[in-house]
Protein backbone atom coordinates (compact mmCIF):
# COMPACT_ATOMS: atom_id res chain seq x y z
CA UNK A 1 0.00 0.00 0.00
CA UNK A 2 2.85 1.84 0.74
CA UNK A 3 3.67 1.30 -3.13
CA UNK A 4 0.64 3.35 -3.85
CA UNK A 5 0.89 6.00 -1.32
CA UNK A 6 4.34 7.43 -3.10
CA UNK A 7 2.87 6.51 -6.72
CA UNK A 8 0.24 9.04 -5.85
CA UNK A 9 2.19 12.08 -4.53
CA UNK A 10 4.54 11.27 -7.08
CA UNK A 11 2.01 12.16 -9.66
CA UNK A 12 0.44 14.63 -7.78
CA UNK A 13 4.08 16.44 -7.76
CA UNK A 14 3.84 15.95 -11.91
CA UNK A 15 0.76 17.68 -12.20
CA UNK A 16 2.32 20.48 -9.81
CA UNK A 17 5.47 20.02 -11.62
CA UNK A 18 4.15 21.61 -15.30
CA UNK A 19 3.79 25.02 -13.17
CA UNK A 20 5.31 27.79 -15.62
CA UNK A 21 6.29 29.90 -12.80
CA UNK A 22 8.81 28.65 -10.65
CA UNK A 23 8.39 30.29 -7.55
CA UNK A 24 4.83 29.32 -7.54
CA UNK A 25 5.84 25.70 -8.92
CA UNK A 26 8.12 25.48 -5.60
CA UNK A 27 6.05 26.19 -3.01
CA UNK A 28 3.58 23.96 -4.29
CA UNK A 29 5.82 21.08 -4.85
CA UNK A 30 7.14 21.72 -1.27
CA UNK A 31 3.64 22.13 0.22
CA UNK A 32 2.37 18.96 -1.51
CA UNK A 33 5.22 17.03 0.11
CA UNK A 34 4.99 18.42 3.55
CA UNK A 35 1.11 17.60 3.23
CA UNK A 36 1.60 14.19 2.70
CA UNK A 37 4.33 13.34 4.51
CA UNK A 38 2.02 14.87 7.80
CA UNK A 39 -1.24 12.66 6.37
CA UNK A 40 1.27 9.49 5.95
CA UNK A 41 3.14 10.39 9.56
CA UNK A 42 -0.08 10.49 11.58
CA UNK A 43 -2.30 8.16 9.11
CA UNK A 44 -4.97 10.48 9.29
CA UNK A 45 -8.72 8.86 9.20
CA UNK A 46 -11.22 10.12 6.78
CA UNK A 47 -13.12 11.21 9.93
CA UNK A 48 -10.71 13.64 11.21
CA UNK A 49 -9.52 15.17 7.76
CA UNK A 50 -13.44 15.32 7.19
CA UNK A 51 -13.32 17.30 10.84
CA UNK A 52 -10.19 19.20 9.44
CA UNK A 53 -12.43 20.45 6.17
CA UNK A 54 -15.14 21.41 8.43
CA UNK A 55 -12.54 23.33 10.86
CA UNK A 56 -11.14 25.15 7.48
CA UNK A 57 -14.68 26.32 6.18
CA UNK A 58 -15.79 27.54 9.77
CA UNK A 59 -12.00 29.78 9.71
CA UNK A 60 -13.31 30.86 6.33
CA UNK A 61 -16.88 31.85 6.91
CA UNK A 62 -15.84 33.35 10.38
CA UNK A 63 -13.72 36.41 8.30
CA UNK A 64 -15.50 39.25 7.43
CA UNK A 65 -14.09 42.81 6.71
CA UNK A 66 -13.50 43.74 10.66
CA UNK A 67 -12.23 39.65 11.32
CA UNK A 68 -9.68 37.68 9.88
CA UNK A 69 -10.08 34.14 11.42
CA UNK A 70 -6.87 32.68 9.08
CA UNK A 71 -4.65 35.20 10.16
CA UNK A 72 -5.60 34.61 14.03
CA UNK A 73 -4.90 30.92 12.71
CA UNK A 74 -1.75 31.72 11.87
CA UNK A 75 -0.69 33.83 14.42
CA UNK A 76 -1.53 30.70 16.85
CA UNK A 77 0.25 27.80 15.11
CA UNK A 78 3.53 30.34 15.44
CA UNK A 79 3.55 30.83 11.12
CA UNK A 80 3.02 34.56 11.22
CA UNK A 81 5.95 35.00 13.72
CA UNK A 82 8.05 32.34 11.59
CA UNK A 83 7.66 34.06 8.72
CA UNK A 84 8.51 37.10 10.12
CA UNK A 85 11.71 35.70 11.51
CA UNK A 86 12.37 34.89 7.69
CA UNK A 87 12.26 37.88 6.32
CA UNK A 88 14.39 39.59 9.18
CA UNK A 89 17.10 36.95 7.88
CA UNK A 90 19.81 38.43 5.33
CA UNK A 91 22.14 40.90 7.03
CA UNK A 92 19.61 42.91 8.67
CA UNK A 93 21.46 42.09 12.75
CA UNK A 94 21.77 45.44 13.45
CA UNK A 95 18.02 46.49 12.68
CA UNK A 96 14.97 46.21 15.63
CA UNK A 97 13.57 43.17 15.76
CA UNK A 98 10.14 42.60 14.43
CA UNK A 99 6.77 41.03 16.11
CA UNK A 100 3.61 40.08 14.89
CA UNK A 101 1.20 42.74 12.81
CA UNK A 102 -1.72 40.63 14.30
CA UNK A 103 -5.30 40.84 13.40
CA UNK A 104 -6.18 44.40 14.56
CA UNK A 105 -4.15 46.51 12.28
CA UNK A 106 -6.14 49.11 10.39
CA UNK A 107 -4.94 51.88 8.22
CA UNK A 108 -7.76 54.21 9.49
CA UNK A 109 -5.02 55.65 12.00
CA UNK A 110 -5.25 59.57 12.16
CA UNK A 111 -2.55 61.62 11.66
CA UNK A 112 -1.60 63.47 14.78
CA UNK A 113 0.78 65.77 16.38
CA UNK A 114 3.99 65.08 18.56
CA UNK A 115 3.13 64.80 22.21
CA UNK A 116 -0.70 63.79 21.21
CA UNK A 117 -2.51 60.77 23.11
CA UNK A 118 -4.00 58.36 21.26
CA UNK A 119 -6.86 58.15 23.91
CA UNK A 120 -8.93 59.99 22.26
CA UNK A 121 -12.11 58.31 23.49
CA UNK A 122 -11.17 55.41 25.87
CA UNK A 123 -11.49 56.30 29.92
CA UNK A 124 -8.90 55.54 32.46
CA UNK A 125 -5.72 53.56 32.89
CA UNK A 126 -2.43 54.51 33.97
CA UNK A 127 -1.21 57.55 31.51
CA UNK A 128 2.38 56.94 29.76
CA UNK A 129 4.54 58.22 27.09
CA UNK A 130 6.33 56.87 24.47
CA UNK A 131 9.31 58.52 23.14
CA UNK A 132 12.96 57.89 21.12
CA UNK A 133 14.19 57.78 17.93
CA UNK A 134 14.14 56.47 14.73
CA UNK A 135 17.50 55.92 12.78
CA UNK A 136 19.25 53.90 10.56
CA UNK A 137 21.19 50.45 11.62
CA UNK A 138 24.42 53.05 12.27
CA UNK A 139 22.22 55.13 14.32
CA UNK A 140 21.94 57.84 12.23
CA UNK A 141 18.78 59.76 12.52
CA UNK A 142 15.62 59.48 10.37
CA UNK A 143 13.70 63.16 9.83
CA UNK A 144 10.53 62.31 8.90
CA UNK A 145 9.94 58.63 9.76
CA UNK A 146 6.17 57.51 9.80
CA UNK A 147 5.62 55.99 13.46
CA UNK A 148 2.06 54.37 13.17
CA UNK A 149 1.29 53.15 17.27
CA UNK A 150 -1.77 51.00 18.32
CA UNK A 151 -3.04 49.24 21.13
CA UNK A 152 -5.47 48.42 23.24
CA UNK A 153 -7.20 50.31 25.95
CA UNK A 154 -6.42 50.09 30.02
CA UNK A 155 -9.31 47.15 29.45
CA UNK A 156 -7.71 45.16 26.89
CA UNK A 157 -10.11 45.96 24.06
CA UNK A 158 -9.36 47.38 21.05
CA UNK A 159 -11.58 50.13 19.20
CA UNK A 160 -13.53 47.74 16.96
CA UNK A 161 -14.04 45.28 19.78
CA UNK A 162 -16.03 48.13 20.98
CA UNK A 163 -17.80 50.34 18.18
CA UNK A 164 -18.63 50.86 14.65
CA UNK A 165 -16.00 50.25 12.21
CA UNK A 166 -16.12 54.03 11.37
CA UNK A 167 -14.56 54.55 15.09
CA UNK A 168 -10.92 54.81 15.77
CA UNK A 169 -9.41 55.18 18.96
CA UNK A 170 -6.24 54.05 20.66
CA UNK A 171 -4.32 54.65 17.61
CA UNK A 172 -2.05 57.35 15.49
CA UNK A 173 0.19 58.22 13.44
CA UNK A 174 3.17 60.43 14.18
CA UNK A 175 5.89 61.90 12.18
CA UNK A 176 9.59 61.89 13.36
CA UNK A 177 11.13 65.41 14.11
CA UNK A 178 14.16 66.94 11.68
CA UNK A 179 16.41 64.94 14.90
CA UNK A 180 14.02 61.46 14.50
CA UNK A 181 12.27 61.68 17.77
CA UNK A 182 8.87 61.18 18.04
CA UNK A 183 6.54 61.54 21.25
CA UNK A 184 3.38 60.02 21.87
CA UNK A 185 1.05 59.90 25.01
CA UNK A 186 -1.36 57.24 25.64
CA UNK A 187 -2.46 54.57 28.72
CA UNK A 188 -0.30 51.38 29.31
CA UNK A 189 -1.75 48.64 27.69
CA UNK A 190 -3.39 45.14 28.91
CA UNK A 191 -2.99 41.46 28.40
CA UNK A 192 -6.34 40.30 26.58
CA UNK A 193 -7.63 36.83 25.65
CA UNK A 194 -7.59 36.20 22.02
CA UNK A 195 -11.90 36.54 20.39
CA UNK A 196 -13.75 33.57 22.13
CA UNK A 197 -16.18 33.38 19.86
CA UNK A 198 -14.90 31.39 16.47
CA UNK A 199 -12.93 28.01 15.21
CA UNK A 200 -9.77 29.34 16.30
CA UNK A 201 -10.67 30.22 19.94
CA UNK A 202 -12.62 26.45 19.70
CA UNK A 203 -8.69 24.99 18.61
CA UNK A 204 -7.20 26.72 21.68
CA UNK A 205 -9.43 25.34 24.05
CA UNK A 206 -9.05 21.95 22.99
CA UNK A 207 -5.78 21.98 23.28
CA UNK A 208 -6.12 24.07 26.71
CA UNK A 209 -4.15 26.94 25.92
CA UNK A 210 -4.79 30.23 27.80
CA UNK A 211 -5.43 32.19 24.60
CA UNK A 212 -3.85 34.97 25.88
CA UNK A 213 -1.29 37.66 24.71
CA UNK A 214 0.80 39.66 26.44
CA UNK A 215 -0.05 43.60 26.99
CA UNK A 216 1.89 45.06 24.26
CA UNK A 217 1.92 47.77 22.25
CA UNK A 218 2.44 47.75 18.31
CA UNK A 219 4.73 50.18 16.09
CA UNK A 220 4.70 50.19 12.26
CA UNK A 221 7.55 52.54 11.05
CA UNK A 222 8.53 53.48 7.66
CA UNK A 223 11.03 55.40 6.63
CA UNK A 224 11.97 56.04 2.70
CA UNK A 225 14.91 54.11 1.95
CA UNK A 226 14.42 51.72 4.55
CA UNK A 227 12.66 48.76 5.08
CA UNK A 228 9.17 48.77 6.39
CA UNK A 229 9.31 47.90 10.47
CA UNK A 230 6.42 45.86 11.83
CA UNK A 231 7.16 45.20 15.64
CA UNK A 232 5.53 45.64 19.26
CA UNK A 233 6.82 46.45 22.47
CA UNK A 234 5.97 44.36 25.02
CA UNK A 235 5.69 45.13 29.16
CA UNK A 236 7.95 43.93 31.53
CA UNK A 237 6.29 41.20 34.59
CA UNK A 238 3.27 40.51 32.02
CA UNK A 239 2.37 36.73 33.29
CA UNK A 240 1.84 36.19 29.44
CA UNK A 241 5.22 37.15 28.41
CA UNK A 242 6.99 33.09 27.97
CA UNK A 243 3.68 31.77 26.77
CA UNK A 244 1.87 34.22 24.20
CA UNK A 245 -0.95 32.09 22.47
CA UNK A 246 0.43 34.15 19.03
CA UNK A 247 4.13 33.72 20.04
CA UNK A 248 4.70 37.08 18.89
CA UNK A 249 7.69 37.60 21.98
CA UNK A 250 10.57 36.11 19.83
CA UNK A 251 13.24 38.91 21.42
CA UNK A 252 13.89 39.49 24.75
CA UNK A 253 14.92 43.17 23.35
CA UNK A 254 10.91 43.91 22.49
CA UNK A 255 10.25 43.72 26.46
CA UNK A 256 10.00 47.26 28.33
CA UNK A 257 8.88 48.87 31.57
CA UNK A 258 7.20 52.14 31.98
CA UNK A 259 9.73 54.30 34.41
CA UNK A 260 9.90 57.92 35.47
CA UNK A 261 13.09 59.31 33.01
CA UNK A 262 13.89 62.83 33.59
CA UNK A 263 15.32 62.72 29.96
CA UNK A 264 11.47 62.24 28.74
CA UNK A 265 9.68 65.54 27.28
CA UNK A 266 6.70 64.93 29.32
CA UNK A 267 7.87 65.38 32.95
CA UNK A 268 5.09 64.07 34.70
CA UNK A 269 4.37 61.22 33.36
CA UNK A 270 6.37 57.78 33.31
CA UNK A 271 8.08 57.10 30.03
CA UNK A 272 8.64 54.25 27.61
CA UNK A 273 11.90 54.99 25.88
CA UNK A 274 12.19 52.97 22.72
CA UNK A 275 14.85 53.77 19.91
CA UNK A 276 14.15 51.81 17.00
CA UNK A 277 16.71 50.99 13.84
CA UNK A 278 15.57 50.48 10.63
CA UNK A 279 17.57 48.22 8.00
CA UNK A 280 18.29 49.95 4.82
CA UNK A 281 16.19 48.51 1.51
CA UNK A 282 13.09 49.12 -0.37
CA UNK A 283 9.93 49.70 1.95
CA UNK A 284 8.13 46.59 0.60
CA UNK A 285 5.72 45.10 3.50
CA UNK A 286 7.29 43.30 6.09
CA UNK A 287 4.46 41.38 7.80
CA UNK A 288 1.90 38.90 8.16
CA UNK A 289 -1.00 40.59 8.21
CA UNK A 290 -3.23 43.01 6.79
CA UNK A 291 -6.25 45.66 7.18
CA UNK A 292 -8.50 42.60 7.26
CA UNK A 293 -11.37 45.22 5.48
CA UNK A 294 -8.53 45.11 2.34
CA UNK A 295 -8.40 41.39 2.28
CA UNK A 296 -10.50 39.40 -0.89
CA UNK A 297 -13.17 38.27 0.75
CA UNK A 298 -13.70 35.70 -2.28
CA UNK B 1 18.70 33.86 12.86
CA UNK B 2 18.16 29.99 12.65
CA UNK B 3 18.43 29.33 16.38
CA UNK B 4 15.59 32.25 16.69
CA UNK B 5 13.31 29.89 13.97
CA UNK B 6 14.13 26.84 16.35
CA UNK B 7 13.15 28.19 19.54
CA UNK B 8 9.99 29.70 17.71
CA UNK B 9 9.08 26.02 16.45
CA UNK B 10 9.79 24.35 20.31
CA UNK B 11 7.74 27.17 22.00
CA UNK B 12 4.44 26.09 19.75
CA UNK B 13 5.07 22.61 20.27
CA UNK B 14 5.42 22.95 23.79
CA UNK B 15 1.73 24.91 24.01
CA UNK B 16 0.28 22.44 21.81
CA UNK B 17 2.29 19.79 24.10
CA UNK B 18 -0.36 20.44 26.45
CA UNK B 19 -3.18 19.09 24.95
CA UNK B 20 -5.48 16.47 26.92
CA UNK B 21 -6.54 14.28 23.98
CA UNK B 22 -3.32 12.69 22.72
CA UNK B 23 -4.79 12.22 19.13
CA UNK B 24 -5.01 15.67 18.73
CA UNK B 25 -2.19 16.40 20.10
CA UNK B 26 0.17 13.85 18.30
CA UNK B 27 -2.01 15.31 15.04
CA UNK B 28 -1.09 18.92 15.61
CA UNK B 29 2.03 18.72 16.75
CA UNK B 30 3.31 16.73 13.38
CA UNK B 31 0.91 19.42 11.89
CA UNK B 32 3.52 22.19 12.88
CA UNK B 33 6.30 20.32 12.79
CA UNK B 34 5.58 19.94 8.90
CA UNK B 35 4.10 23.27 8.91
CA UNK B 36 7.00 25.30 9.90
CA UNK B 37 9.55 22.55 8.13
CA UNK B 38 7.61 23.88 5.04
CA UNK B 39 8.13 27.53 5.35
CA UNK B 40 11.65 27.44 6.00
CA UNK B 41 12.25 25.29 2.95
CA UNK B 42 10.80 27.28 0.82
CA UNK B 43 11.36 30.45 2.91
CA UNK B 44 7.68 32.38 2.41
CA UNK B 45 7.58 35.67 2.63
CA UNK B 46 5.33 37.42 4.27
CA UNK B 47 3.98 38.84 0.54
CA UNK B 48 3.36 35.21 -0.10
CA UNK B 49 2.26 33.91 3.02
CA UNK B 50 -0.89 36.93 2.57
CA UNK B 51 -1.71 35.69 -0.78
CA UNK B 52 -2.30 32.01 0.76
CA UNK B 53 -4.20 33.90 3.62
CA UNK B 54 -6.18 35.29 1.10
CA UNK B 55 -6.71 31.79 -0.84
CA UNK B 56 -7.84 30.01 2.31
CA UNK B 57 -10.48 32.86 3.28
CA UNK B 58 -11.59 32.89 -0.68
CA UNK B 59 -11.99 28.85 -0.53
CA UNK B 60 -13.57 29.41 3.13
CA UNK B 61 -16.21 31.79 1.36
CA UNK B 62 -16.71 29.79 -1.67
CA UNK B 63 -18.37 27.16 0.67
CA UNK B 64 -22.37 26.74 0.61
CA UNK B 65 -25.17 24.61 1.37
CA UNK B 66 -24.39 22.97 -2.12
CA UNK B 67 -20.51 23.57 -2.48
CA UNK B 68 -17.83 22.31 -0.82
CA UNK B 69 -14.44 24.33 -1.80
CA UNK B 70 -11.79 23.11 0.65
CA UNK B 71 -13.03 19.59 -0.57
CA UNK B 72 -11.67 20.41 -4.03
CA UNK B 73 -8.55 21.66 -2.76
CA UNK B 74 -8.10 18.62 -0.88
CA UNK B 75 -8.97 16.25 -3.76
CA UNK B 76 -6.77 18.76 -6.19
CA UNK B 77 -3.55 18.20 -4.05
CA UNK B 78 -4.36 14.34 -3.65
CA UNK B 79 -4.88 14.32 0.02
CA UNK B 80 -8.18 12.95 -0.34
CA UNK B 81 -7.34 10.29 -2.18
CA UNK B 82 -4.55 9.87 -0.04
CA UNK B 83 -6.40 9.97 2.98
CA UNK B 84 -8.35 7.14 1.45
CA UNK B 85 -5.64 4.78 0.55
CA UNK B 86 -4.42 5.01 4.33
CA UNK B 87 -7.77 3.88 4.97
CA UNK B 88 -7.79 0.76 3.21
CA UNK B 89 -4.62 -0.09 4.74
CA UNK B 90 -4.69 -3.04 7.41
CA UNK B 91 -5.11 -6.36 5.81
CA UNK B 92 -7.59 -5.24 3.70
CA UNK B 93 -6.15 -6.71 0.15
CA UNK B 94 -8.86 -8.45 -0.71
CA UNK B 95 -11.46 -5.36 -0.81
CA UNK B 96 -12.18 -3.70 -3.80
CA UNK B 97 -10.05 -0.26 -3.89
CA UNK B 98 -11.66 2.46 -3.00
CA UNK B 99 -11.49 6.20 -5.08
CA UNK B 100 -12.39 9.46 -3.92
CA UNK B 101 -15.95 10.60 -3.27
CA UNK B 102 -16.05 14.17 -4.41
CA UNK B 103 -18.07 17.00 -3.84
CA UNK B 104 -21.41 15.87 -5.69
CA UNK B 105 -22.32 13.30 -3.14
CA UNK B 106 -26.06 13.58 -1.91
CA UNK B 107 -28.10 11.95 0.89
CA UNK B 108 -31.13 12.77 -0.89
CA UNK B 109 -30.48 10.05 -4.04
CA UNK B 110 -33.82 8.40 -3.97
CA UNK B 111 -34.99 4.61 -3.65
CA UNK B 112 -35.02 2.79 -6.48
CA UNK B 113 -36.41 -0.72 -7.85
CA UNK B 114 -33.58 -3.19 -9.36
CA UNK B 115 -33.52 -2.15 -13.29
CA UNK B 116 -34.59 0.93 -12.73
CA UNK B 117 -33.05 4.13 -14.42
CA UNK B 118 -30.98 7.05 -12.78
CA UNK B 119 -31.54 9.05 -15.76
CA UNK B 120 -35.05 9.94 -14.48
CA UNK B 121 -34.77 13.33 -15.91
CA UNK B 122 -31.33 13.78 -18.64
CA UNK B 123 -31.69 13.09 -21.85
CA UNK B 124 -29.92 11.88 -24.61
CA UNK B 125 -26.50 10.00 -23.97
CA UNK B 126 -25.65 6.15 -24.48
CA UNK B 127 -27.63 3.95 -22.25
CA UNK B 128 -25.90 1.46 -20.04
CA UNK B 129 -26.53 -0.95 -17.70
CA UNK B 130 -24.53 -1.90 -14.28
CA UNK B 131 -24.90 -5.14 -12.84
CA UNK B 132 -23.02 -7.60 -10.80
CA UNK B 133 -22.82 -9.00 -7.00
CA UNK B 134 -21.67 -7.55 -3.95
CA UNK B 135 -19.83 -10.00 -1.57
CA UNK B 136 -17.13 -10.48 1.30
CA UNK B 137 -13.91 -11.02 1.15
CA UNK B 138 -14.16 -14.48 0.21
CA UNK B 139 -16.63 -14.03 -2.55
CA UNK B 140 -19.99 -15.20 -0.07
CA UNK B 141 -22.87 -12.59 -1.78
CA UNK B 142 -23.81 -10.31 0.54
CA UNK B 143 -28.04 -10.32 0.28
CA UNK B 144 -29.65 -6.91 1.46
CA UNK B 145 -26.56 -4.52 0.52
CA UNK B 146 -27.55 -1.09 -0.02
CA UNK B 147 -25.27 0.09 -3.67
CA UNK B 148 -25.71 3.87 -4.21
CA UNK B 149 -25.01 4.82 -7.61
CA UNK B 150 -24.27 8.41 -8.89
CA UNK B 151 -23.02 10.44 -12.02
CA UNK B 152 -23.41 12.96 -14.36
CA UNK B 153 -25.33 12.81 -17.38
CA UNK B 154 -24.29 12.42 -20.80
CA UNK B 155 -23.24 16.08 -21.02
CA UNK B 156 -20.84 15.93 -17.78
CA UNK B 157 -23.33 17.68 -15.62
CA UNK B 158 -24.17 17.07 -11.99
CA UNK B 159 -27.94 17.24 -10.89
CA UNK B 160 -27.12 20.33 -8.70
CA UNK B 161 -25.04 22.12 -11.29
CA UNK B 162 -28.25 22.38 -13.44
CA UNK B 163 -31.03 22.24 -11.51
CA UNK B 164 -32.25 23.40 -7.88
CA UNK B 165 -31.41 21.51 -4.64
CA UNK B 166 -34.58 19.87 -4.19
CA UNK B 167 -34.44 18.36 -8.04
CA UNK B 168 -32.53 14.89 -7.82
CA UNK B 169 -31.51 13.10 -10.94
CA UNK B 170 -28.34 10.65 -12.13
CA UNK B 171 -28.60 9.27 -8.91
CA UNK B 172 -30.14 5.94 -7.03
CA UNK B 173 -30.25 3.42 -4.25
CA UNK B 174 -30.77 -0.17 -5.04
CA UNK B 175 -31.39 -3.03 -2.61
CA UNK B 176 -29.44 -6.19 -3.40
CA UNK B 177 -31.35 -9.11 -4.06
CA UNK B 178 -31.00 -12.59 -2.00
CA UNK B 179 -27.67 -13.64 -3.62
CA UNK B 180 -26.34 -10.25 -3.62
CA UNK B 181 -27.28 -9.26 -6.93
CA UNK B 182 -27.84 -5.42 -8.12
CA UNK B 183 -28.87 -3.63 -10.92
CA UNK B 184 -29.30 -0.47 -12.62
CA UNK B 185 -30.08 1.28 -15.24
CA UNK B 186 -28.26 4.84 -16.52
CA UNK B 187 -26.59 6.50 -19.58
CA UNK B 188 -22.61 6.59 -19.94
CA UNK B 189 -21.12 9.70 -18.06
CA UNK B 190 -18.67 11.93 -19.52
CA UNK B 191 -15.50 13.30 -18.13
CA UNK B 192 -16.05 17.17 -17.12
CA UNK B 193 -13.97 20.56 -15.54
CA UNK B 194 -13.95 21.18 -12.02
CA UNK B 195 -16.27 23.78 -11.33
CA UNK B 196 -14.82 26.74 -13.40
CA UNK B 197 -15.39 30.02 -10.53
CA UNK B 198 -13.84 29.29 -7.43
CA UNK B 199 -10.52 29.65 -6.07
CA UNK B 200 -9.21 25.79 -6.92
CA UNK B 201 -9.98 26.89 -9.93
CA UNK B 202 -7.75 29.84 -10.30
CA UNK B 203 -5.10 27.73 -8.37
CA UNK B 204 -5.41 24.82 -11.29
CA UNK B 205 -5.21 27.82 -13.87
CA UNK B 206 -2.08 29.06 -12.32
CA UNK B 207 -0.66 25.74 -12.62
CA UNK B 208 -1.34 25.37 -15.81
CA UNK B 209 -3.38 21.97 -15.49
CA UNK B 210 -6.47 20.65 -17.50
CA UNK B 211 -8.65 20.74 -14.43
CA UNK B 212 -10.54 17.76 -16.02
CA UNK B 213 -11.49 14.23 -14.05
CA UNK B 214 -12.11 11.46 -16.19
CA UNK B 215 -15.90 9.69 -16.86
CA UNK B 216 -16.88 7.44 -13.81
CA UNK B 217 -19.62 6.33 -11.88
CA UNK B 218 -19.34 6.71 -7.70
CA UNK B 219 -20.51 3.72 -6.18
CA UNK B 220 -21.28 3.60 -2.27
CA UNK B 221 -21.99 0.30 -1.02
CA UNK B 222 -22.37 -0.91 2.70
CA UNK B 223 -23.77 -4.01 4.57
CA UNK B 224 -24.15 -5.05 8.09
CA UNK B 225 -21.12 -5.96 10.07
CA UNK B 226 -18.94 -4.35 6.82
CA UNK B 227 -16.89 -1.72 5.77
CA UNK B 228 -18.27 1.02 4.17
CA UNK B 229 -17.37 0.95 0.43
CA UNK B 230 -16.96 4.49 -1.51
CA UNK B 231 -15.57 4.01 -4.98
CA UNK B 232 -15.56 4.79 -8.67
CA UNK B 233 -15.74 3.24 -12.15
CA UNK B 234 -13.96 4.43 -14.45
CA UNK B 235 -14.30 4.34 -18.43
CA UNK B 236 -11.49 2.90 -20.50
CA UNK B 237 -10.03 5.14 -23.22
CA UNK B 238 -11.01 8.21 -21.40
CA UNK B 239 -8.01 10.90 -22.17
CA UNK B 240 -7.94 11.79 -18.77
CA UNK B 241 -7.40 8.74 -16.96
CA UNK B 242 -3.58 9.35 -16.77
CA UNK B 243 -4.30 13.18 -15.25
CA UNK B 244 -7.13 13.01 -13.27
CA UNK B 245 -6.95 16.55 -11.38
CA UNK B 246 -8.67 15.12 -8.18
CA UNK B 247 -6.05 12.12 -8.51
CA UNK B 248 -9.13 8.99 -8.08
CA UNK B 249 -7.62 6.67 -10.75
CA UNK B 250 -5.18 4.63 -8.03
CA UNK B 251 -5.65 1.26 -9.24
CA UNK B 252 -6.09 -0.09 -12.82
CA UNK B 253 -8.57 -2.53 -11.16
CA UNK B 254 -11.14 0.21 -11.27
CA UNK B 255 -11.27 0.74 -14.84
CA UNK B 256 -14.58 -0.69 -16.71
CA UNK B 257 -15.64 -0.57 -20.72
CA UNK B 258 -19.15 -0.85 -21.33
CA UNK B 259 -19.62 -4.68 -23.95
CA UNK B 260 -22.47 -6.90 -25.01
CA UNK B 261 -23.06 -9.04 -22.71
CA UNK B 262 -24.53 -12.47 -22.92
CA UNK B 263 -25.55 -12.83 -19.37
CA UNK B 264 -26.59 -9.48 -18.59
CA UNK B 265 -30.14 -9.37 -17.15
CA UNK B 266 -31.27 -6.81 -20.06
CA UNK B 267 -30.27 -8.13 -23.26
CA UNK B 268 -30.49 -5.51 -25.48
CA UNK B 269 -27.95 -3.04 -23.41
CA UNK B 270 -24.52 -3.15 -23.27
CA UNK B 271 -23.63 -3.93 -19.61
CA UNK B 272 -20.84 -2.86 -17.02
CA UNK B 273 -20.37 -5.62 -15.02
CA UNK B 274 -18.52 -5.21 -11.56
CA UNK B 275 -18.44 -7.12 -8.46
CA UNK B 276 -17.63 -5.35 -5.16
CA UNK B 277 -16.18 -7.20 -2.21
CA UNK B 278 -16.47 -5.45 1.69
CA UNK B 279 -14.23 -6.12 3.94
CA UNK B 280 -15.53 -7.39 7.11
CA UNK B 281 -15.52 -4.47 9.61
CA UNK B 282 -17.51 -1.68 11.20
CA UNK B 283 -19.26 0.31 8.66
CA UNK B 284 -18.02 3.10 10.22
CA UNK B 285 -17.43 6.38 6.72
CA UNK B 286 -14.48 5.68 5.34
CA UNK B 287 -14.31 8.37 2.85
CA UNK B 288 -13.54 12.29 2.57
CA UNK B 289 -16.00 14.04 1.48
CA UNK B 290 -19.71 14.42 2.67
CA UNK B 291 -23.23 15.59 1.76
CA UNK B 292 -21.85 19.36 1.61
CA UNK B 293 -25.27 20.44 2.85
CA UNK B 294 -23.95 18.71 6.19
CA UNK B 295 -21.10 20.10 6.65
CA UNK B 296 -21.26 23.32 9.40
CA UNK B 297 -20.71 26.54 7.92
CA UNK B 298 -19.41 28.09 10.97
Amino acid sequence: MNANIDALTRSVLEQMGRTPAPRLRQIMQSAVRHLHAFAEEVELTPEEWLAGIAFFTATGQMCSADRQEFILLSDTLGLSSLVNLLHDCGGLEQATESSVLGPFYRETAPRLAAGDSIARIAQGGTAVQYYGRVTDVQGRPLPGAQVQIWQTDADGWYDIQLHDQELVDMRGNFTCDENGWYLARSVLPKSYPLPADGPVRRMLDAQERHGYRPAHIHFLISAEGHKELVTALYLEGDPYLESDTVFGVTSAELVVAPKQDEAAPIRELPAIRYDFRLARGSAESGRVGADVSKINLG
